[in-house]
């Protein structure tokens, strides 16, 4: 059983509207300092499957190529 | 500007409604070899704010600490 981390993140240019909430959730609890937050997926993956394999994953489903990049990353 | 990369994810034993939403589907295209599949959160900050000031913004309100764990990495 393989494992692997995925982190998947908006494109340049795609709007981000949850980070953008949080930041001004932040402003408004008092940290005016925030200039960005930006919020993508952190995907755990157990599985018997090839590197290959999670890609296919991540193109078909774990992941919007339209607007989003990912990076997998083999961890054991 | 510092910049901050959080990884947030769920904590030993909570449920994972969209990891297990997502192991499902990558088994009805054809992905039978998938384990587990969880799903957390990638957030990336820039802010001038120290690694404390945001340990607090994760615990007030970028995450849930009663149900997710956090870990912080200041990147730049």
């Amino acid at each position: 059983m393989a494992k692997y981390e995925i982190l998947v993140t908006y494109r340049t240019g795609i709007f981000d509207p949850a980070g953008e909430t949080a930041r001004r959730g932040l402003e408004q609890i008092g940290f005016t300092g925030v200039d960005k937050v930006s919020i993508g997926k952190f995907i755990q993956l157990d599985a018997d499957a090839t590197p290959d394999e999670v890609q296919v994953m991540c193109e078909k489903l774990l992941a919007n190529p339209v607007i989003e990049d990912f990076a997998i990353k083999s961890v054991g």
